[in-house]
């Protein structure tokens, strides 16, 4: 594969392509929150067996959107002080044992950290919006023929409701929070920044779901492919896929990154082919908030070490300042 | 890849593996019968316009289970006399534009042909059913937790229901029914064979959703390889996989097959790796029905030419026998 | 893989390479239907059990170019009144006994359909032009050190005399014919269109044979590849390659797009790597006919769900419109 | 891939299927040398330049069977003395301007050296047999519905006359004469030793065209594959595959086996997946010569660097040793 | 693929092939150690910055076997007892500043960690054993013609070094050691535990370097086939690769495993085709010690999430116990 | 794919990036060359058998740079005269039994041929440079962060040294010499036409390590992507990326190529990957000697047929001029 396939790094960095949020964007953003605030603010916590002293671990379960019931990890390391939090979104289809070890080695570094499963993906989270419309395998194209039965307009509000969650616990400092989160995870991590004032800060490595338009010409093998398959379907009826498209519109992040307040730092690999540079600079292009970009030029869409400390390090500047040490 | 990659034919033909279903397998379906039942019978249909002459066709919308709505394509030639019927079931996640000239190609060989779309897959086939676990990408462990909730409960009434719909056209004799379908449309044809009484003849292509616990061994790239996938989740967690066991059970087409009183064609191709030959035999040996099987060497997962003509010749013998010629 | 790979669709539309056709190329193509026409036109027919009512299935054999036997299914619904008429040409290397059925559906839509098996792919059709040059496996190079013995200077001829054969059925209305065909049957439909008065639509499916210069570039993993298979062979022959592409302009259908009178309807798919988009266009653009292109943003080389109901439109506006209904 | 991905070596030694030929094998194929021996045993040659001292090229051209112009590469080192003789034959649809250094280098050894072009498939080599059938892309079924017709008919034919033509030449000894080639080259080797009495010596690298009946089962990727893609066309006609198989049985180089009288030196690759060991082995296990076979459990269908020394050294001992040196 | 693609577990419990230790196995690696005690016991560090609070980091250079310099990385958690001891050994080949990462999420959990960097393969250790002989890409051939040059003699003797330098650190207390890693660092791991009376718990993840006859057959394609591709090297020398063999029986960790004395643990997928199953059972089954193994069906060479939480255990359990909480 | 995947020829033809090469490269040469100086010239040679007649073949060694032994095969053909001589270079990790035949066939031509096995990678040649870094597998990152210790210091030196062996032998004529070689062959070719004035003509078959800035971002697939991988794993450390570039751009054939005084030919493969055309240009449009390039336009990197013919050519024009015929 020629290295970088996508656009070269100078262009990357200017590319910023027209929003493409209708009007009432806006508008469908306060609606829908409105209607979160409709469900209680509440959860519930079990304890789980996890072999590591000095910490705790716990399932979360509280009312979503359209009060479903969502799952979450958490673990608190034992604290005297309260401790500040961090929510954290997964990727996409991401296989969910593994999870809390990731939400149990960030914990130990000193913070209450809270993992969402994503409805209808993980653990016992429902997805309780039902489509109108037969869909592809995965969850991009479902209900996508209208933006109130959108899967991911559910997904969204519920990762707004984990932080509101975690400020909620006794154990923790809730003016101290960040969303942090890789691929789909990156994605509601801006979106969750972008919907709510909360966070202090925002973590998201190669955001998915951005600049769907070129996302469907040039990473269709990727689940933004899903989104091709659909159309394919749909050869003799172009107008079903004009509505998909203006339904994305309402969730393309690269819309929704004006709105984010706080600090964000966003990482991208050049040989991405899964969330594809360009697609994560459309984003970071229109964030308007203090920002910074890592790029790294021999890494795709995977874990990429060189992410870690910074990542770490932001962490301790934003959230632990305040703490003595 | 060596051919057949499966057993060798001899011991495909006495391949037999035991039923594994559960004691209250058949109140199971009874309870779930009733459940149908208790939806009332209705439909209604509305012209698509479709460029051939002699012939009609028709988007049609019932309630299936759970009263979820249930679109189907319904093609009519034109007849002074009641019309054979025939119900067609489809693949797993296939396209949906091109079904219906399917329908339309056997509808002109003198036949009224409803096909089904599958719930949450295809048209405006609303799966209504939330499932309380998360689940992998597809529809196969969706509900999987619980048969109550199992995805596949909901299309095997829907399938039923499809030929009560069928049965109720002032067009049809609805003495003269055929269920036909391959693959995940083979595995509901049988479904349907085995859960109504009303089918003549059931045409079933290398069905699907047969002898769960060998395809999970030997057929993990299709979407079998869905539990796979699903069951890499729960590494720490055995129970969740032996749970999902438990339900598989119920909807194994192996252990539906003795049911099926109707004259029941299957067919094989001996290099399918997504159906693999013993999972077909599983059902087809379990079959206790007038039956016949067709065997093709050279054929994988896929539209099988020679299987062609046997199926028109049954059709005609058993659908079209009382017609004058 | 990027979508699309070829060039985007605005410099599809503008794309119409130089003729790369030599002086006598006209000269040319009249000696050959001249040979052709030394061909008695006759033809035979054995009814062959098909079980289906309404309709009657022949194997048909006509002497082509050079006399070879030649082999053709015909397809003849009931009817009292003369029949328009359809010329089917089958793909590339293309499976013979599925064929058949394409051809009875096709007729059982009111039309006698005829489809010649193209020579030495398949079922009896004897290729008897025998090649002074070794070739790579295939057909591309077959005879290629000469436009005389080129493979598909027989291929053309018969399918001209298809249309003759036909037409002169006792069934069929000689004026109403239409030719139809995918890929390499989309090339043949064109040569045939380009070569032959009598058809009055013709409709090629990503017609492949054409732009070869091009294709040689961008498609070398599909059958064009045997060019370049060819190629590489005589790496310390240049003009071996020199005067295969000699040849080679002599059957290009972008060089006798011009030739064509009759009303035609071209389709194209955008992820097309087999016969890439370009080379269609090129094609196309060279037609100075009635003429319409239908462009498909999601498919390759495939079937295309929404092309069938445009050109079921266009045969029954073109060959059905006289008929009372 | 596993290794040895065939029968285990133990297996493969004591591996002997029975034959499969039928009462007139023998038969068949006196009527087919007596048919060539009504060619006229002739041939011309041209001197090609070749950047080498002491050594001159040249091409040949003689009428092989059914008078077909086959061409042939011939290598001569400068000599005062009779040279003894190698007759080459090369492998599948294998590039030909490369095979003439092969010639060239075997030549600089002592010996006069001539590489037949197999008809059809390189260089000027005319395969003038038309065949009855269409077949798939590729020589294997080509003619495969009658023995008389079958491709390789004319080159078993051709390389029996080759090995003359190499004898009647006055730079070469005729009595000291061996037949080598490599994959198809193997079995025209062994072909040409079991209906030939001239060669004193056979070198067939992993040789094809053996044991088809298991071939078809455990090879289908291969060029073997062309048969399985050729049965996967007739899935309605099970009398063509009947009959290609009965023909097969009379080019089945296990079958001619037992004819061959001189001495015979076979190689095999373990992990050779287009001419298995097994069929190998069941040619080899059908020799009644003098004969021997080395086994190469690293290699696949590829050159083989450890069989190059042995098989210089059996021609230096068999073809030089009446040379002084 | 066929799932497990390797033995049915009932074989794998019982699979103990014989061992293929040479007489003086045992003098070889007493000689081995007693040369690796001639180099002096010491090492450096220097820190290294994290941004984690409550946690040191250091990279620690010590002498290894032949004086080599040997990197290795430290996390020391802030402490005012002794600490438990953890020694990480690394897979093959695999990228060194994602390892960092690792070594800190363990000593988080209480432990002082140290990670060899294998020689050659990480960081700056060195690999200064020259080898007397060419060899393939990789390490697996390297120096392999001689028992005293081979690659791994060194890698093994600086893992068992790391244990002493680990216990000789102030903050370590040195009864309390596990040693640990997966692949080819459950090789080490293993080797460690049998060379070294140190440890007193030894957690091997499908190690590698296991029963190599049986792994050049079955796994060639991953770094084992590293052996095949040297074999396939000297196709003429059946005793480079009879030479190699014996060496490599000196490395076998099934060799090793009888002097074993630690408590061990070993966790193989069944469906990993890098150190396929029955070569960790081959190893697993010569366990004399205390000894427990975990196995995965939808696993393969990746990172297991089951596995987790029971090493966490036993590290709590066999190092922690001791310790008030 | 595309095909030419690289620069169109035209840009190829023009294609002369600034070359990379720091202030003191010519003495970092200059000093390379003094310490290989020191080392002493000598040699010794052992028969090995060969199955031919009128050749003798021998292995050689000699101390290369570092006093490191070097093997390297010599075939000798029967002479009364002094021989011109040619020197081999092989390609990267290239399996060494079948390297012998290609040096035979060539002496055969009437040369002396030498095959340097390059230190390492081949036969029993000793590459005793200590790395002072951990590298990826395979050669291309070995001491890749020192110029001094750099993998192909040695190996460049080596092959001056080899071509002093070779004059030194007193059955060849010290004044024609050739060097010759493909891929990493080609390059140390050039390499040693740099830093030697022996060579009268070098002929470099696509040749590897040139322009290394370029091939990173264009052949991360092949040996070049040992690059990629090894700057992968320093994705928090840039400066080790840097330093590598650095020490890289001392070993750039491309830097290299002026220096070069001997007639020199490249050819290149136009569908090369490994390594892609436009670095093969960047060096040979550096070249200021008599020089040309065969380009291959169906070609990778791959045996080129039609290369052989004029590389013997020139080899007879330039070495064998003065020879009476």
């Amino acid at each position: 594969m020629l290295q970088p396939f996508d656009l070269p790094l100078e262009q990357l960095r200017a590319y910023r392509p027209e929003l493409t949020k209708r009007p009432d964007f806006d508008a469908f953003w306060s609606d829908t929150l409105a209607e979160l605030a409709r469900v209680p603010l509440q959860s519930e916590r079990a304890r789980m067996p996890y072999p590591v002293r000095g910490l705790t671990v716990y399932r979360v379960f509280y009312p979503g959107f359209n009060h479903a019931r969502i799952e979450a990890y958490l673990a608190l390391p034992d604290s005297d002080r309260p401790l500040p939090g961090i929510v954290q979104y997964h990727g996409y289809n991401w296989g969910s044992d593994h999870n809390l070890h990731d939400t149990v080695n960030l914990a130990l570094k000193g913070y209450a950290v809270l993992q969402m499963l994503v409805r209808g993906q993980q653990g016992e989270s429902v997805d309780n919006v039902v489509s109108p419309n037969g869909h592809v395998s995965g969850w991009m194209t479902k209900g996508i023929q209208d933006r109130e039965t959108y899967y991911y307009r559910g997904v969204y509000m519920d990762a707004v409701r984990a932080i509101e969650v975690l400020q909620g616990m006794p154990e923790v400092d809730a003016s101290r929070i960040a969303v942090v989160g890789g691929s789909q995870g990156g994605a509601i991590t801006l979106a969750a920044a972008a919907l709510s004032d909360a966070p202090k800060l925002a973590l998201a490595e190669y955001p998915y779901l951005s600049n769907f338009d070129r996302a469907i010409d040039i990473a269709p093998d990727g689940p933004y492919g899903e989104l091709n398959e659909y159309f394919r379907r749909y050869s003799s009826y172009p107008e079903i896929e004009a509505k998909a498209r203006e339904t994305l519109a309402y969730f393309d992040v690269m819309n929704l990154a004006p709105r984010v307040q706080c600090r964000t730092w966003v990482c991208v690999g050049l040989v991405d082919t899964i969330t594809p540079p360009s697609t994560v600079f459309a984003a970071y292009n229109h964030l308007a908030c203090e920002k910074e970009i890592a790029v790294y030029r021999y890494y795709g869409h995977e874990g990429i070490p060189g992410s870690i400390a910074p990542r770490l390090q932001l962490l301790m500047d934003v959230l632990q300042d305040g703490d003595e040490v």
